[in-house]
């Protein structure tokens, strides 16, 4: 393809997307193929000749757009939001164009400079301690296994990563935390038995004395504890483990507290919503994810520290080929993580911050939340609706539960209700399960959600309830 | 930003965009700034309110440009290549765009099924067993990654995910391996004491008695063999692995073989260029890069497996929230390596590859070898230069040395070549050791390098010589 092709097309795929932005709420949100329907129409082999991109574009449209879940669609209201931006897809634009990789500081030192800043941004937006350090990674789940992974090597004096694991390290976290936990772990080779899952509390929040009975138990038992994974915002009920108490229970002990907030982090921005934060300054590392809830395009996780000098020994190498003049001089992010190659992801957080101001980023987070407790009031004036947790900042959690059946019946109408409402193309919602019970879960982020959304989703589930 | 405003300004970059690509020999390949000059540019805060999209743009050209080095330039010749291409760019724009998650299979059917048949033209394209299967993964480090932890369990009888690690297997590769290795060890758990590496012949490949010596003894000594990692292209050299012997010893001693063809397994696009992929078909895990010398963006490492069940019982999780009804019928890449949140990377693969077909991709590797013997030649007139290691595809490593010097000396005289050459800011070479000699290296893999550029770079290595 040459060049004019390229502007060409350019022009056209912008055209594109501006008006896929513009009528995106004429998808389903949820796609609606069956499994096999896109596969059965791509070809077996590979064309032997080059095609023209008026063919690739076509095919793009209709066989690829029809698999589509519209994750940035208005009526988003599943899992958790993953919201873009116009800037943010700019700044994409022209990553992809440099095309840079940005491994070390002498193969793009703006790339590296620019995260340096960018961290020290973020650091400071959400109140973190001034000491910590921060890098960007892809997502918490590889976040939270670098914590895993250094807190491994700090607690056995770096013995691990020369011979091996030992098999005796503990890692404590809520019955409700992530489940990235559970494969950091097998990942880092604790092994699954190792990680003690403490219960929470009528919030989905972690107890505090029992994590501090799990620890006595376990060096009485001869085992070592070594990280607690704190988790603020959990991904079926945003519960938010009480991190003060949990902090001062890891200083007795000396154990690595790593905090996982990918998603509620965001919320930090607003100095009024921050209280959930209290005690993170306790946190040896912690997480939360741009590209969750902060216009940013996947992936851009930001991982804060507050030993780099741990972070790096856990995961440095040296060989010839990547040495340069400026390595003492400079931050080399190969080293903060573990691959080797990375791109320049930095500059979309640079466009988004900018573009939209820190006043901006705030007014987005109040907007959420505000929408989130218009329709908590909607399903609260509904008494055959139940709330199955308390709800925090973005997320609800309830069943419909009109009285006289029992649970199984519950879970069978509501997995219906659910079904029937994500039917509608209009709305997308998710489902989970709390203290065993089946619960559908409306988690508001989208960028371009407003309060006709809020009204529409609350007029399907109503109206649905009722058949 | 509104929409019309996304849409002035798309049509802004891919313009600035277009003329980058035709340009980019105006800028200096390696970028020229000293470390902090960059950092010193940006705020220390970030704005309170929303800034205009053309400052932010002046910024990026007045600001970050200057700190680029240009990857896409076709003087690169350093560490190896990454070359995008328009058809690439223009796949990025929209996965930006569509901001799509694709975690699961439900979360975008089309991304989950396009990856499912991206991955079998892949594994075609480079005569892989029709067996196979295949995943995105986004870099060798991690891929290999993936390799050591299902080599680990399968060994271990997945008792290592449950129970930790035991510190007794071993990992061996040639002592020219990748430093992913050595990451990959440390992180799995195995211990860096507990990787093996096997000396290389005069070719810089693995020497399959010392292999098998090595086995023996650790058997001797009550440790178990897990895995072997055979290269295809080492990165000092582009040393390829015997994998016809290796394989025959892994399965005799039933170790998993894990084939790191990184760089050099596009070459196996061509039949006539796929001879070190002799016994390739003996892997149990192959990873190569379309990111490196395929014209894909950054990330995109296509990761094969012979046993997926392996793969995903390493790594499987069942949250609640993430069980649907379609779980049985189709391929969840969740589970298929260490991140749960996953871009929509087949797109640019797909796009990649019906826009040059299979032959425009052969041909543009055949081009890059051709150029690369060209290079070989004119360094073969001179009699002041000495070929370091065998030249295979796109890599020469070479020094001055025009007799009479000690290794001392060399090593300075060379540095100090590759500074000059590199000081022009036409080309960009790195350098290696090879057999404790300092070498530098030249790659030959960016899409728009020709024999003008070969020449060039030969021009300036002759004349900074007589210097």
């Amino acid at each position: 393809m040459d060049n004019e092709t390229f502007r060409r097309y350019g022009h056209e795929f912008v055209d594109w997307l501006a008006d896929y932005f513009e009528n995106i709420e004429d998808y389903p949100v949820k796609s609606r193929v069956t499994p096999g329907e896109i596969l059965s129409q791509i070809p077996l082999s590979p064309p032997k000749t080059g095609e023209d991109m008026s063919e690739i574009f076509r095919d793009f449209k209709e066989v690829v757009m029809p698999g589509i879940t519209h994750w940035q669609h208005p009526g988003w209201f599943a899992y958790f939001p993953a919201n873009n931006s116009p800037a943010s897809v700019l700044a994409e634009m022209l990553t992809a164009g440099l095309g840079a990789q940005c491994m070390i500081w002498q193969t793009s030192p703006a790339a590296s400079e620019l995260e340096e800043r960018m961290m020290e941004w973020l650091r400071d937006m959400i109140a973190l301690p001034s000491g910590m350090s921060g890098v960007i990674q892809d997502t918490a789940s590889t976040a939270t296994l670098c914590a895993l992974l250094t807190a491994r090597e700090v607690k056995t004096d770096f013995r691990t990563n020369e011979e091996g694991s030992s098999g005796d390290l503990r890692v404590y976290a809520s019955s409700e935390t992530h489940s990235s936990i559970e494969k950091g772990v097998k990942i880092a080779g604790y092994g699954k038995e190792n990680v003690v899952y403490i219960d929470t509390d009528e919030n989905f929040a972690m107890i505090p004395s029992l994590l501090q009975e799990a620890i006595e138990s376990d060096i009485k038992s001869g085992k070592i504890p070594t990280c607690v994974v704190g988790t603020l915002g959990t991904t079926s009920s945003m519960g938010m483990d009480p991190l003060e108490e949990i902090g001062n229970i890891c200083r007795k002990y000396n154990i690595w507290l790593h905090v996982d907030a990918a998603y509620a982090g965001t919320a930090a921005l607003v100095p009024e919503l921050r209280g959930f934060m209290k005690g993170a300054e306790m946190a040896d590392s912690f997480v939360f994810n741009p590209h969750k809830w902060m216009l940013t395009n996947f992936d851009c996780s930001a991982y804060f520290v507050k030993d780099p000098e741990a972070l790096v020994r856990t995961f440095e190498i040296h060989p010839e080929y990547l040495k340069t003049a400026a390595d003492q001089k400079v931050k080399n992010y190969r080293d903060w993580g573990i691959q080797l190659g990375r791109r320049f992801r930095a500059l979309k957080l640079w466009f988004v911050i900018r573009s939209y101001g820190l006043e901006g980023l705030q007014a987005m987070v109040k907007e959420h939340v505000g929408l989130t407790r218009q329709f908590l009031e909607l399903l609260e004036s509904d008494t055959r609706f139940e709330v199955l947790a308390p709800v925090q900042l973005t997320l609800v959690c309830f069943r419909y539960n009109p009285g006289g059946l029992d649970e199984e019946t519950l879970e069978e109408v509501n997995r219906s209700l659910l079904e029937k409402v994500n039917g509608s193309g209009e709305v997308f919602l998710t489902h989970t399960t709390l203290k065993g019970r089946y619960a559908i879960r409306l988690s508001v982020g989208q960028r371009n959600t407003s309060l006709r959304q809020i009204n529409k989703v609350w007029e399907l589930i109503s109206q649905h309830a009722g058949d």
